[in-house]
């Protein structure tokens, strides 16, 4: 009817699911073209951009919740590695239909999450799609001008540091895909659901974004594998590094897969999808760094050293030989 | 070979394609997982975004530089209709496979209007998907503190103003599709050219941004139609509008089209893609406006009035009587 106010069914789906997100005054209660982010004195904003695609960065059936917690938090992760606090960000969510029970799991979830991370939703656009649902968010931090943490500043002597543990995430996945890892955990479901979890919701390490910012010499988040991330750093920083295999953080039940040899290392550390932070740091900084990971309750692990050379990281075994992958990390072509 | 630097597909794809185009110090070649925003005293930072995916915005054999331009132009469409200067973008690309031919055509027009707009790209992610080929851009500009211009900020007895022509990239699209304009145009292959031109790359008017925010009291850019984007600077600002059809600005052939009876003028205002600004002016920045359009050599036609009231808008045919369209604009849902 032409007297009735148009809304057009991406109009009312902003309006129902995703308003109530934008809390932020810059977002103009998603009623306007475009946000704004005001800097505040002495800050940069720190810029990031990510999308999750299904069946490729998450599965088909993965709950709408955990999609729209783990678009986020992909990127918060990359704020916390570079040292930047959560300022808002912005999304586009591709979909085949609007389904309005998925919508409001992933809306409630995705809000629950800007909320407990201080980055609320700024703007977006709604889309529609023959394809797969995808969600591209762009995230913005905040820092002290000049004060990012880059790749390249990793120096010889410098220590290695990785927070929480390392490969969980890919045999969640292997559990999801029914592989080997679901086999073997068949009986124990709680052990599964542990690792089904770390793949699907990352828990980016923002608590610690400060510190990587007052200690850090070096930093990304690992989200390609470790091997092939730390391989990115060196080459960034122009220098090489040594990796105590024994040293690397794994979690009990992956331990005990190790252990038992249902998993190899090779499988943790080029697998992906841990969204832990990892960083070079200057042996005078590291008790420092180590204090304030306990005052946040973020473990923290030192895994090696960074040395002189231009050689991908070698990986050495207890007995301190090296270890060659045949993969380092994922990659998408 | 474990000796030699890893360089992942998607890392050789992006060092070769699109680390040229990175010219922004805030970028860092490409070479970090964030870019660098440095707000310039007294500006803020206006963020937009906006996605194209092919058999949706663009069609699936719409060649690689005219989807590069599309992407980026949309959104820069937004910022000029906010009254931004362009300050640079961030971009997910989400491709089936990275095909070279393809690609090189890609970035090297994205590369020329990122320097013919001022907009160079900060930052992305190149992901692999089973679906579509989709451009994610969020696009950011400058502007002094508190001066983007809203939709909510039309007063009865402002004027409706909008630039250029409007409905000639709805009636490209019907040519790319095949339809009853391509019939009609048969014989006439420049003006199907021009028409589908229209479509496949838009026109942002970023030239006029100043006047934009020196003069306008309300403004969006067109980009679902002007009978449902008019529908919403009024709803947002509270308003109605009187439009004037015979004032609407067409192209020769457009106005070719509408005499013969082979397109409506519902379809040119509801079809969208237009990707013009459409403002609200108040009576005493009209001539100064109209001087700088002149300037920029960007057409600015007056079309209708704000007045007050919450019916949407109405369009009024030659007689003064109210020609009702069953639909106002394009929506994805």
């Amino acid at each position: 009817m032409a007297s009735e106010r148009p809304a057009s069914g991406e109009d009312t789906l902003i309006a129902r699911y995703f308003k109530p997100l934008a809390t932020d005054a810059g977002a103009f209660g998603l009623d306007d073209d475009a946000a704004v982010l005001t800097p505040r004195s002495g800050e940069e904003i720190v810029v990031t951009t990510d999308a999750i695609v299904a069946g490729v960065h998450f599965l088909n059936d993965d709950p709408p919740d955990t999609v729209a917690r783990k678009a986020l938090r992909v990127n918060l992760s990359d704020l916390a590695a570079k040292g930047a606090e959560p300022a808002g960000f912005v999304m586009t969510l591709a979909l085949q239909r609007a389904d309005d029970v998925w919508l409001g799991a992933f809306a409630r979830a995705l809000g629950e999450d800007a909320a407990s991370f201080g980055c609320p939703l700024l703007g977006g656009d709604t889309v529609s799609t023959p394809g797969p649902l995808s969600v591209s968010i762009t995230a913005f931090g905040r820092l002290p001008v000049g004060t990012m943490v880059h790749r390249s500043g990793a120096r010889p002597g410098d220590r290695v540091v990785v927070t929480g543990t390392i490969g969980d995430a890919v045999l969640g996945l292997d559990i999801l895909k029914g592989g080997g890892v679901a086999e073997a955990l068949a009986g124990d479901r709680a052990s599964r659901d542990v690792l089904v979890a770390r793949y699907r919701i990352p828990q980016p390490r923002n608590a610690l974004a400060k510190a990587v910012r007052d200690f850090a010499s070096a930093a990304m988040d690992v989200s390609d594998g470790l091997a092939g991330d730390l391989a990115k750093l060196c080459a960034a920083s122009g220098v090489s590094a040594l990796i105590d295999i024994p040293s690397i953080p794994t979690s009990a039940v992956s331990a005990k897969l190790l252990s038992q040899g249902e998993t190899t290392i090779e499988a943790l550390v080029a697998g992906g999808d841990d969204y832990e932070i990892l960083c070079s740091v200057g042996e005078a900084h590291l008790d420092a760094f180590a204090a304030e990971a306990e005052r946040t309750g973020v473990a923290l692990t030192s895994i090696g050293t960074i040395i002189a050379g231009r050689h991908i990281p070698r990986f050495l075994d207890t007995q301190g030989a090296e270890v060659e992958f045949k993969r380092l990390s994922y990659s998408h072509f």
